[in-house]
């Protein structure tokens, strides 16, 4: 029900290709996982994702809890089901949108009217951090509480909590508890969050043991006559966290390797550190990190860090950035027009596209490509049209996509290295 | 390049079943002609229109000059190759929108800076209709100035200026420029407006017929030999106006159909005026519209609405709903769940339908019922999704469009009124 095998590695850097067997389909990997935060691609559907050779799609568990709720996604036989996805799927503990979504500023305190003794209540544990910004939201070890950003309704989320929702949502992979700390931090208060995310990374763990296959599974045919006991139908990956610091890292990546684990994913590294941190912490763990499980990086879609990421082993990668980018009037642009300088970017609100006939991407296959010049998206973004968002969304998922499979094909040719120099020159 | 013929007609009402031959394609009437107002139809794309069964699509030229501007969209080969739509077009004078937007409310006087002179200057010919609304439209013989809702720039549309912006967005069919009168407005400033607007015809007409083919005419394939010079690609069609009085609409059918028109269209029939009276004009206009020219209806496109206008012997309506519907979550439905009390409307926000596993009409077969349910589709419109819109969107386009083929089907079959009476129940 669920297999990672590795195709083939690459002989100068830490690439590999591999395939992610899951109950809902076949990941080649390396693969790019575009964001689905509340059950939908932002302005796609399924199909368009199809057509742009999406193979598996990242759902937020923070945001599906509180609308439209586990249950409702269960009664409609999954993510994937519910939102007409005919594919595998992951996703996160919530963990991370808790500790960036789930805190009370004083203009949403007074919206949501909660009194200021509860607001110190909350504000209690608040200043671990060198930021000294007091953030409302209260971890304890047993787990975090938090309220809602939408209408301020309060909200406890436990480890097992986090994969008790995850199974009703049921997602071919899921993601243990975690706490990511905010960037920058001090060492102290990152070595904290870092242990507790390890005790509540062996809670998640289990927990889905002690519960698997037992609720929300309805993604196992009725027809069929094996329905798991043992072996969950959803793989679980630990998390490794501990921010920019080197011992941290490597003490986290141990930790996590040396549980039972499907497969290891990385926080922490779409949360404000340069492009060079994100090296750093891909080298420094890569020693630690057991070869034969599927590795996924979290909040990962520039261009340059894709590159990074494979060239240190990461198989699958999920980003908000193609669709967010769509909706800001960014289009991924390969050479010529494109480059390290301009990171890949053409920002089609610019005047000097209002007449231009060109497609977004001078070498881009994808349908909107084919058949829309820059002059009349230009045109759909000034006017503030629907469409605007869609057509580049759709690009930009295609794009990357598409880069992630040619890199996946210039691994196997021996080809890797070559194929990153010619994107990013020096 | 242009005809029209008619290939059936019913025996008890003035339904009708006809082919319009534009240069762009050949549309079978009735047809429902969706909204492009902006060179989109809000969140679809041509692709999309296509698979709904769309044969033509509207533009509109008050908001095509303003932005991106005819001469960007001439450029591009007009406003089907400027959208990437392979198909007929037809665009409106601009006089609705001149008058219903152009108009300065006293925030954006302030936000553009205009000053107290000229906004005395401008409210000079205002109090003639019984609103005793002041117009901050300035309507001469001549034409009407107006100010952009975009930025507050002056403009001056002319009968001539009209045409000329058409010629260059290079529709299929284009229209006269008019004057709306708003409603309710009395008898006389009714038949001034219709009066001038009868005035306006005429020099609409000899302008097209001076200046047709000579301009922005990229629709003709440059490989072509057969370059117009007396017959013009464009079919243009008068406007009967006249409001809610009878002696007034039978005055301006007489004169629209007695000039050399391709077509006729109606308007002021969408601009406040109960389905009674609408009936009532089509009824009063009917005897003397020639039969062998095609009608379009302005601005119709509720069910009960088309039924009303293919029985009175319109070809053509265009319509916003199905698009503005889908951005207010409200889906168009047949029988059982749709009938006359509920307008054939399904409100997809309501909690009702949170857990419904249906699609959202039981009878379509649309892409997005065939895929998603009223479940998923509540979902997002909750989360204020792109997606919801685009959704529903699609099926109102696709539903509204197979409603009429369903009925030029019935027409051709003799079982029009049949078709009628299964729909609107009495």
């Amino acid at each position: 029900m669920f297999s990672f095998k590795i195709i083939s590695k690459d002989t100068k850097t830490h690439a590999r290709v591999g395939k992610l067997v899951t109950p809902h389909g076949v990941i080649d990997t390396p693969a790019f996982v575009p964001v689905g935060t509340k059950a939908t691609v932002k302005g796609l559907t399924p199909q368009d994702l199809k057509e742009c050779g999406v193979q598996i799609l990242f759902g937020n568990t923070y945001h599906l809890h509180l609308r439209p709720g586990e249950d409702i996604v269960a009664k409609f036989g999954g993510l994937a089901k519910f939102m007409g996805w005919d594919g595998p799927t992951i996703t996160d503990s919530g963990g991370f949108q808790v500790f960036s979504l789930g805190q009370l500023s004083l203009s949403s305190r007074t919206r949501f009217g909660i009194s200021g003794d509860e607001v110190e209540m909350l504000k209690q544990v608040q200043h671990d951090n060198n930021n000294e910004q007091p953030r409302l939201v209260n971890i304890t070890d047993e787990g975090v509480k938090f309220r809602s950003h939408i209408d301020g309704s309060p909200h406890f989320f436990t480890p097992e909590k986090s994969i008790e929702i995850q199974q009703k949502l049921g997602a071919d992979l899921i993601l243990v508890f975690d706490e990511c700390a905010p960037h920058p931090s001090t060492y102290e208060y990152t070595k904290e969050a870092m242990e507790r995310t390890h005790r509540w990374a062996v809670r998640s763990l289990n927990y889905h043991k002690r519960h698997s296959g037992e609720q929300g599974d309805s993604r196992i045919d009725s027809g069929s006559s094996t329905r798991m006991t043992k072996k969950s139908p959803q793989a679980l990956y630990g998390i490794i966290q501990g921010g920019v610091y080197k011992d941290l890292r490597e003490e986290s990546a141990k930790f996590i390797s040396n549980l039972d684990f499907d497969g290891i994913a990385i926080g922490g590294v779409a949360v404000g550190e340069s492009k060079k941190e994100m090296r750093d912490v891909l080298e420094w763990i890569h020693p630690f990190l057991p070869e034969d499980k599927p590795r996924h990086l979290l909040g990962i879609g520039e261009i340059n860090d894709i590159f990074d990421a494979v060239e240190w082993g990461m198989d699958t990668f999920d980003c908000v950035i193609p669709t967010r980018f769509g909706r800001y009037g960014i289009a991924f642009v390969g050479q010529p027009e494109g480059n390290v300088k301009n990171k890949f970017r053409l920002q089609i609100t610019k005047t000097a596209y209002a007449r231009d006939e060109e497609p977004l991407a001078s070498n881009c296959s994808c349908s909107v490509c084919q058949n829309f010049t820059r002059a009349y998206i230009h045109h759909l973004f000034r006017a503030e049209e629907l469409l605007a968002y869609r057509l580049i969304s759709y690009h930009n998922v295609y794009f990357i996509t598409h880069l992630v499979k040619e890199i996946r094909e210039a691994i196997l040719d021996g080809r890797f290295e070559k194929l990153k120099k010619e994107w990013i020159k020096a």
